[in-house]
């Protein structure tokens, strides 16, 4: 699907979903996080974009090349475009207003409904939660109509802002989650597929198996398979209580 | 709809939702908390019954018989069938297994999708948050299937539990809520008619306002005119994004 | 009251206050936050100045010329004076030590008791957390005798600083709040008309419908007719119990 | 000061002080927990009365006359009056709504404007948080008109709840304290006389300079020689913020 | 190992441990949240006690001769002597002093060094966190030296109460766990014969999955192959940091 | 002890632990916060490095040539060796990259097990909890293979990073502490000396008492005379529960 089209969400029709976005430090950020959740969403029809913030150029594995060409890839796996945005660097990105002005750019080219962050839950990666705040902020800025450097696009309110955590110490514990449901089998194979696509990440660590454990233990928790944490960042407002008729009561 | 029809769910289909399932301490406490969740349910075609365990016999104004017509009168305006349960009668409740199990009886019966209760904070009428532990561990009991004093009725597994707070002050802070918009003005309207059909109890205080105050607050947060917040007691399982989709992020 | 008279206060004396000093990222958020305490803390004799931190250019509505109109007919309303200082502009600030040091100056110089700040709770507009980070750390800046940028005036330790949250998700959650009771009609009138004076903001959104139906909540609860939680960053100290002897028990 | 005289509160009278209530587990919390609040309460012309709700006859030492004779020792040193009430034994309390009920008819008799009680961490001696909970619900069950036990007296409302903490260890974290200055030294000496009278008990512990220990380390922190801290069940409410014009901000 | 050889601890020899004593409210509770660390601490050469105080009788599956059985075998497994205690029975227990001090009798008989027991958590199973309330309390009693009920033995003072989580809900969020390293494979072998010998209840649900899921996910992030959470009651006292030498940072 | 011993650790022995690396914002705030620890550290062989990073130069006493010269008096009571870096400037601290990693390489250098820091609490002097962040985000990056910056040494894991608080204000309430018994009479007498050491500072607050008083309040609670609170910041992994057989809770 061509980013061109995604730019065009049409949201008077509640039918076409308007698009994903997703936010990652590095390249294998959002996959590791919530690969399995892009894959059950563009499987059912919603276009997904990813905006990754470095090259990975401070890994212990893998150079700038090879990550960027490993990212295509996996987000190929789970039907998303990609785009890759300068900050300050692998390791060195800080919470600057400049940074999330551009973030809030790219969320009012996009135009997104949902948008993915990683949790702002500070014992992980550095860069892991200050893009978290980066990312909350721009959602923002996006809204506010006199910010002189986004003035070439018209303002943008997002739907909801989730966050997602690289590992379960990132999880906040302050934000009671929602588990998506990632049991279909060629949703669970679409996303061990991207992760695997991470070949220079995979060798020396147990990232596939650390995720998958993770999404098997929420499944055990949701009476299905495999399910991904996701955490709110403002409450969820319904129209009926049947929307959200399952439960997490399993044990 | 009569009782006897919400008696018989037929879970095959999705169309017809299980029915909702709502306890109170005393006759007003639903009514108070979560009226205006009630009416949005029942107007959209589903069953709902009231559980009150007490006739407010301990109240400073009305009496056992006028709190009992009062609160039938009440569940009428907003399309549900009441019954009473004896328990240890108006602050005088303690948290007995006996009423636990007493309880999972009648989520045996009813067989419920999601369940309302009063919410776990202590700071409040003391009735409340014990009716609320042994609503939480009714739930739990009414799914097992060795307990001898349940076996006339087969096991069964409630979609989710809801907290409902009587005032601002017994809203959990440790769950994220879900805020039910109860915009509709019929809805609001059955709401306001359920609570003031409380007489006896609103002359002295201003009960009726400060719950509108309430919704009306959580409205302006929600994008809407009027909002009444729930607290889930275990994480919500979604199939897809797209069935939250929108966020109480107005200001 | 001119501001030369604020700035020498008389310590010495019990009967006459020190002055309360309140900083506002924006224009307007002093008004909406705690608008009713400074009404009723300058109706009972104490001097109030307002440090406004930008001049709203990034509003979606209003110009910065406006905006400052608006600011000062508001602060005479409530009995404030009134000036702004440059940081890095709206919807631009960043938590730097230069800014921390810079307010420290004008604690230096009005030499408050109380002082008022945005909450530091980070869900809300990023200028607010990030201000009310400033101002806490500048609170201490100006206590410190060896810093060199402070040299011109002697140190000073102000009392206890309080937080104001512009809305209802900017509240503390980990702070027991004191509730101000606003209740007199002249301070609700002054109060009104001090919001009332942003007439650039208050077009499109309901915002003084918001801050009234808060402080009409929190005054059903206080037993009054409307009251503004304040958030201690210090525990208070007191003399005699007798000093506090209202509780906001009423529901 | 007779007892009888602390019954008849003249509460249109601002300057006499209505009486202050302090509930203990044992013979010598109150006077460990928050004796120097006491003292300090007593000599500023304020009755206090003390409610322990059993003879410590599950101590290591003392014998339950011992015990008895110590408490009415060294609530004489506070100036307090003193009564014992039975529940169900030391090291045997238990939740009962009908303990509630007995404490909430003492409420009603001495009518205080503050209540004192053990505070409700669960990870100390299990008597203590048992009582807190009693105490609590006790102070509502007070106020509500239609419990018959309670029909001899008048409801009556009090002004506030604070929790005191035998040990840091039950300091409530999520209740912002009070501090309590009790540096003057005939207080002091008053405090320490208290705990000394409980012979039997501080043979064997370093209680006394425990509690020392604390208060000097609130002292330090709240610019004195000795504070307590105290805890309030609810938030306070203030005309004017110059009532609580000292912050514990010292280091 | 028999038990009247546990009863007769050296204590002043540091080399021979005192013994472990795990309470459970189900036959298989203790194997299911903490088995591994039983097995890792008879392999050393500690004695280990299981005190089950349900025989599962309101369990869907197995009777309660059948639980019985299954308990005594899972046990042998796992190096550790067993004996049942009847409290309410199983779904049917209550917060009793009576049970607390009856735990309290078998602490001062056993006289244990290390207490296991399930966590305070309340969202779980009614039986466990009653359960780990009342060993909580019976660790308490057992110190106190009046206790009329518990003269047969003398006080006993254990050295540190550790709850285990028999599902990740039941985790307790406010305490920093520490995590045992189970990865020996006779360690992790006997751990998981010990589940399995609960055959009647293994049958219907992914328990023993559930659990290596959950100890393989602690394991990936202490750095070893598997790793269980205990949660400490109070904080650890140590004498160098030497002792504590591993933390879990792998990812 | 040379520094050039220090970086040779024989991580393979045991025996010999590697070093303890601490890092301070102002010259005393290492020894005010857990110099007890450090001695008791040294006293036992291991050897102890202090990182400061400002001279002291904004405090109201001192001048930085005589807070550098304490500095180094100070740590030769407590056997550690010292070393000062260029940051900000005292009361100038920012959490920029570039420190972090120039902290990294220090970690790298000195290749320590254990890390000390200071809390992460915000309501501090604002140098400490910014230099907390510095050093966590520090021993991360020492880790990664691919920074720059940090190529002249090798990566290099910590085991473990513990939090020292200055003051009870800044102990972090989500972080279970672990408590060192600091009651060796010349583990006391060291810490006493090193901290009276810094003669420029003590003269105006009671800051040794202070210390001192809290030691002594913690050891009261951990049965010994005098202890200091660690808060780490991951979870301790232990290979048997005997290594921890101390808790705090004798009251």
């Amino acid at each position: 699907m061509p980013l061109s089209a995604m730019m065009k969400p049409s949201p008077k029709s509640r039918l076409e979903p308007v698009p994903l976005l997703a936010f990652g430090a590095h390249p294998d950020d959002i996959e590791f996080g919530c690969g399995g959740v892009i894959a059950k969403e563009t499987r059912s029809g919603r276009a997904a974009h990813f905006v990754i913030c470095s090259r990975g150029e401070a890994a212990s594995q893998g150079t700038p090349k090879q990550r960027v060409a490993e990212a295509k890839k996996s987000a190929a796996f789970l039907g998303a475009t990609v785009e890759f945005v300068e900050l300050d660097g692998d390791a060195h990105l800080e919470v600057r207003t400049v940074h999330a002005i551009k973030l809030a750019g790219i969320i009012r080219r996009v135009r997104p409904g949902a948008v993915l962050a990683p949790s702002l839950v500070e014992n992980q990666h550095p860069d892991h939660s200050k893009l978290g705040h980066l990312v909350r902020d721009a959602c923002r800025l996006a809204r506010y109509g006199g910010i002189k450097e986004l003035r070439r696009a018209p303002g943008h309110a997002i739907e909801q802002l989730f966050y997602y955590a690289v590992t379960s110490e990132a999880e906040p514990a302050n934000i009671t989650p929602v588990l998506i449901d990632v049991s279909t089998p060629n949703v669970l194979k679409a996303w061990t597929s991207a992760m695997e696509a991470h070949a220079s990440q995979i060798s020396a660590r147990n990232y596939v198996e650390l995720q998958l454990t993770r999404a098997r233990l929420r499944g055990l928790r949701a009476g299905s398979s495999h399910a991904i944490a996701l955490f709110p960042n403002d409450p969820l407002v319904l129209d009926l209580l049947a929307t959200v008729s399952r439960g997490a009561r399993r044990f």
